[in-house]
């Protein structure tokens, strides 16, 4: 990766990362200068933003824009974001979950729901910080590898920033998904190959090619912070608290990771009281490798081969699985999973009791949400917030033989009154 | 309908339906109270809310929820409407759209999309304001006739609500079409015939049965009045003021009057500075009897047969059709229409240069704004508002065939290098 060297950094415009200090090592704290690197050169560990924050207050953050950007002061990005073209995505709806709750036996509940977002998954935010640090580094293209959710968000976000994107799938990818990407882009590059292959391409490109920002490869530490967004605004639209009990679905890890960093950071900061709070992985069966090592009580994460309709979720390799683990134990929360039978009940009932229609990852969120529950792993006494992360239009197959007319009746009231519906 | 009989509106709670003082004929001007009734019982003329405006306030407004209930001072809704379950409509992204008007030549111009509502319409902000008369009504059932958003709309509040649902479609739906109801609903109810029949049917039931609000029947005069926030909205976003010319869809034309009616009640209460501004209705040449009457000069609207892919703006007798005339007329504007071919083309416009998938109304919305330009109807020089009422999402169809991989290749560096992509 090209885009610039590492020594060439200073040619940055002053500002260009916000309160960013530079890349830090998460496993040896090895810390290097900012720029398009996402391995530590000591030991091979991710990279992950560090950060000076100045004084950041509540009323601040309450002045900005009803966006992602009211967060500034605590991402990679230039005081000056919302000057450049983006899809402003974020604060989302937290809405109280009361039919839900009393399904559930559940006292005090939220749904945090990002399907409303530009393009209908929380990946609008990560994006936004991706193109953020893209434009800032003089990327020329911005690309991903990508199945669904990602592509819609990046073609999307390159197309109103006027910079030229390549996103790379399956080529045996559902029509309506390709389409979903296509409408956005002039460059969508069909891969005859599996999702793995297509990834592994793009790492290569990205090795290969001058001025490509991969949003997932190598601005991956600037893209990852787009999700502490989440966790932010969870507290702020709580009334500037911690929940007792959060359910977030875990496909690389890399969220839940996020908002927990995201609480410890306005516990920092002040902006919140300090509290205990616990912490819940979400998986599919099909593709449940991290869940698999919580039960074992083991550290190490054995990769699997995904065979879910959580395919949002499908990482059979997670390279934040052992955050996770860290996380859900230190806080004294678990890693749970269910069936797809139970990821598809899920869908009708968060959508029968609240109408919020969400895809596969949601679905397996609120169905671990439920299992927690009956299992006793979660306490239904306790304030507790479950992430919903895309929309169920993405995933219609999912459901489609699942539901569908109660009758068809011929255009006559007495067809109507014959068929006894309520 | 009995909901209520005329001489029972006593029994509703104070202030049930905030300033609104009675329902008032469009035509004649007779006044009666406020209840479950949308003709004139005089002149058969169309009924609307009649208020008692209170002094309302730019700070008021401001201080509000960040959803239509910031409006609720100006809506015939109760002053604790935010305490009753629904799904948190409005206050969508009004973005500028520097891309597109250059492409366009237009010097400022603002998309206001709609397509991040909570079902992904603007029919979530009118079916909030029949569910609150539902709801002070008494209704035991909330329902509609529809073949898309209004149905997705009407299921996914009653959910949330826990009011019982009951929504009828054409049999021939397509099947996403139904799973996007069913969803959330127990009573989707297939009808055998045309989409005019089961309106039909849905008008003879609604007078048959006790306790059925049809959300755009029976509460119409309520359920349009959400439009109206649209206006507001896009007023508040802009600092306060008007815009100098905005184009918007037309199905049956409520949408179109009820945002210049909201532009007129924010001048008359002081919120915003009068101005004069253009209105600009748009229609798919299929379904284009407004259009047609405006280019013909004359002031009745001869009903069509629709025959075109923007199916949400299909319908062949539009009920508001003679309002729209006179507001663009008196306006200074224009009504105009395009092909199913230049529907496609300007979603796939809107999509590369904005990152936002409009369905085929906002495709319409979009090309007509292009005709208008190309036209010189409309004057590039004014600032001007184009609004995107619905998802692609839900009209993949229209334009799965013109958008795709621009390559297949092999998942190898030399392979994406031989396409020679950009």
């Amino acid at each position: 990766m090209t885009i610039t060297a590492p020594d060439s950094v200073g040619t940055l415009r002053d500002g260009a990362f916000g309160p960013a200090r530079s890349l830090v090592c998460r496993e040896c704290g090895t810390e290097r200068e900012l720029g398009p690197h996402y391995v530590c050169h000591e030991c091979f560990g991710p990279l992950e933003i560090g950060y000076d924050f100045g004084t950041v207050t509540r009323e601040q953050i309450e002045a900005g824009p009803r966006n992602i950007w009211r967060y500034k002061a605590l991402l990679p990005v230039p005081d000056d974001i919302e000057q450049s073209p983006n899809l402003e995505p974020g604060f989302t709806r937290l809405l109280e979950a009361k039919n839900l709750g009393a399904e559930l036996g559940i006292a005090k509940l939220w749904v945090k729901d990002d399907s409303t977002n530009p393009t209908n998954s929380f990946k609008d935010r990560v994006v936004a910080c991706a193109l953020s640090a893209a434009r800032e580094l003089n990327a020329r293209v911005f690309a991903c590898p990508s199945t669904g959710n990602l592509a819609n968000a990046v073609a999307a976000a390159g197309a109103r920033a006027g910079i030229k994107t390549v996103v790379f799938i399956p080529s045996d990818l559902e029509t309506p998904k390709q389409v979903n990407s296509a409408i956005y882009t002039e460059n969508l590059v069909a891969v005859d190959g599996t999702y793995d292959d297509v990834n592994k391409l793009a790492s290569e490109i990205a090795g290969e090619e001058e001025g490509w920002a991969f949003v997932n490869v190598n601005v991956r530490p600037f893209y990852a912070e787009g999700s502490k967004t989440l966790g932010y605004e969870i507290a702020e639209q709580l009334g500037w608290r911690l929940p007792d009990q959060i359910v977030i679905p875990v496909a690389s890890g890399s969220q839940l990771t996020k908002v927990h960093k995201a609480f410890q950071e306005l516990v920092a900061l002040g902006l919140v009281e300090a509290k205990p709070y616990k912490v819940f992985g979400a998986q599919a069966t099909g593709c449940s490798p991290v869940a698999t090592a919580y039960k074992d009580g083991v550290d190490a994460i054995r990769p699997v081969k995904p065979d879910t309709i959580a395919k949002s979720l499908a990482i059979g390799n997670p390279a934040d699985g052992i955050y996770v683990l860290d996380i859900c134990r230190a806080t004294g929360g678990t890693v749970e999973d269910i069936s797809d039978d139970e990821v598809r009940d899920a869908i009708v009932l968060l959508a029968r009791t609240e109408g919020i229609f969400t895809e596969t990852a949601g679905g397996t969120t609120v169905g671990v949400l439920k299992k927690l529950t009956e299992t006793g792993q979660l306490d239904p006494d306790l304030e507790t917030v479950v992430i919903n992360t895309g929309h169920g239009l993405k995933t219609l197959d999912a459901v489609s033989d699942r539901v569908g007319p109660a009758a068809t009746i011929a255009p006559t009231y007495d067809a109507f009154v014959a068929a006894n519906l309520i």
